[in-house]
């Protein structure tokens, strides 16, 4: 991996760390009516859509990076085409603190469905950028180190089309219910990261 | 490229970094006066003067750091002056975020005009330092890796320049039509992105 | 220490940085009825809780930035467990910018107990996910340099168990009192503080 | 400079770079009562307070970086002390938001005097903890390169010192009149900066 690889994925690694910490500003300290613990406690108590909103984009945001940061070791230089590509990534990561926002606002109102299918209707643009720079980084094998077999990037690119069919579906659950979408959502999450857990590491190099 | 070329190079990145990633909290959670799943539909969609704004500056800002990036690929040393000009074009970058949310305010109101030319405004001014960091670097090949040729620094040189005459001209359109002169910014984006889309990687080094 | 645990390191670096950073955003400049200098000194004055959790907050996340650092210099290669627990870290440190805000709001109301009890029982969980971490990485000395001896591990191991006793007794302290719970933090953090200041470098490498 | 300086400077490098960024938080969009396009530049202008604010504290982060900078290149080790020093320098780096924000809403008003006098003495505070890092450093030439001389350390110490009577005076002045204070702070950046831009790079490598 090249100097220009490697500030690249610096400047990446920066917009994930800065997006996957913002997440929490969005979460608003509850004003009270009557100041007693109690009442805090209540209060803190029904933030429980705020919090679960953080936790999830919190573990979606960290899959993504550590996709990127698997993405990124197979290549050997940086074009203006994968710096695009990578480009459009980081705009949909730095947008994700948005729709977890109105998540966390909406969650458990009458506007959950539209609030849930927006937060998953974000995951599959996400997801389309993905497979763009997979496209940008394999075509041709243009800038993939020299020794990888076809195999390891088609496994990629499955894994890549699978999240968008995820993404697409649990969006299109939410127009019918937003918690059966968010449900399937969370659930493959905890397949993904189970899976990673039990994954040798890969060492490409 | 030494190692002081290397933090300036990290601490610029992380405020570009940072700046871009900011872009997001100055999208607000609409409030909406009946919780019905149209109508926060509905106000999501009118929220398109900050989705619009949070678009263009992402890839305003983007394009400032793929400009950094190249300029300082040709730089051999840093000394203070060129650290100040590389503190004033950071001055602008974070400053960003603000003309986009004044942009995203009053986008589409009674108020566009002024909104869109102090924000078109803004991107002369960070024309102007990138010039400024520009001469910095290039006055007597002073910070210059000795075999680059003059006409790298002079096409540099004159893209800094008609950077500067787009800018310029779309804030004064601005006065006239705000529309009119943001479109001409939009554009200019669109052929600058375009443009390095199909240029080939130059490995000055 | 290999390229992988690098890049870890320098997310987790810019995780910790940015939280230790958004801590002041909960610090809100008060607003005055009447415009005096005296009114403004005043108010400033009455923020003493805001700048009281704004420094504990910053002391303790300094703390764990120094025993993260201590940690990962002990560790040869990175795994997907070992990801995925230091991404609970990550998870935990970015929260606490929240329970910081809340304490900041009501500490000296009554609801100060609960605010109290809040703050430090998030310290609990972060005390867990420190042990998580150190468990994914010395599970059978699977991730540690093979010189390390089992000492040293078992002293870090001594120091996370301690810890995590200190935050719980501190947590149901604050149930009954939620000064003294806060209190018994704060002695702590000075002990920790200038254990660490005494304290000779240790060179593992 | 081993890797635990380096380690050391990327952080603090990080929570420099944030705080620098945070600065434009503070300005908030003008609402207007009649949206018309001159009731938006009326507005802009009547923000000048917040820009005079953003400008000022963005060259003091910048300048206290390039000071930070410079005092790190001359260490060739990290320990504890000089650890939890630089977390003190940090502390107060990431407070300068806030006095800012303080003295943006409160420049102009009958409240200048207090808002300056706070903003000032926060430097006041900075200035100590530099000092304690310089001590933290040179004391007994620790943690300094060997062939450094005496006067290297004399010339930064004499600096330090300097910096912390102007701030001290400037606070004081504060009290009897706001806009003297400020000034006497805005004329000793100039001087500063613009002292660095004729300095040439020294080269203590």
């Amino acid at each position: 991996m090249d100097k220009e690889t490697g500030r690249l994925e610096a400047f990446s690694d920066g917009v994930f760390a800065i997006a996957i910490t913002l997440l929490i500003l969005e979460i608003r300290v509850p004003k009270l009516e009557h100041l007693t613990d109690v009442a805090l406690g209540v209060a803190l108590r029904g933030l429980w859509p705020s919090f679960a909103s953080y936790f999830i984009s919190f573990f979606v945001v960290l899959l993504m990076w550590m996709n990127h940061h698997e993405l990124l070791r197979l290549v050997r230089g940086v074009d203006n085409p994968l710096m695009l590509c990578n480009g459009l990534v980081l705009l949909m990561v730095t947008f994700v603190p948005f729709p977890t926002a109105v998540l966390a606002q909406y969650l458990g109102t009458p506007a959950t469905d539209t609030a849930a299918a927006f937060y998953c209707g974000t995951f599959v643009v996400i997801a389309l950028t993905y497979n763009a720079l997979l496209a940008s980084v394999a075509h041709n094998h243009r800038l993939l180190h020299g020794h990888l077999e076809s195999t390891a990037i088609l496994k990629i690119r499955r894994t890549y089309h699978f999240g968008l069919a995820v993404y697409a579906t649990s969006t299109v659950l939410c127009f019918w219910n937003g918690y059966a979408g968010l449900g399937l959502n969370v659930l493959m999450l905890g397949v993904w990261l189970s899976l990673r857990y039990q994954e040798p590491v890969s060492s490409s190099k």
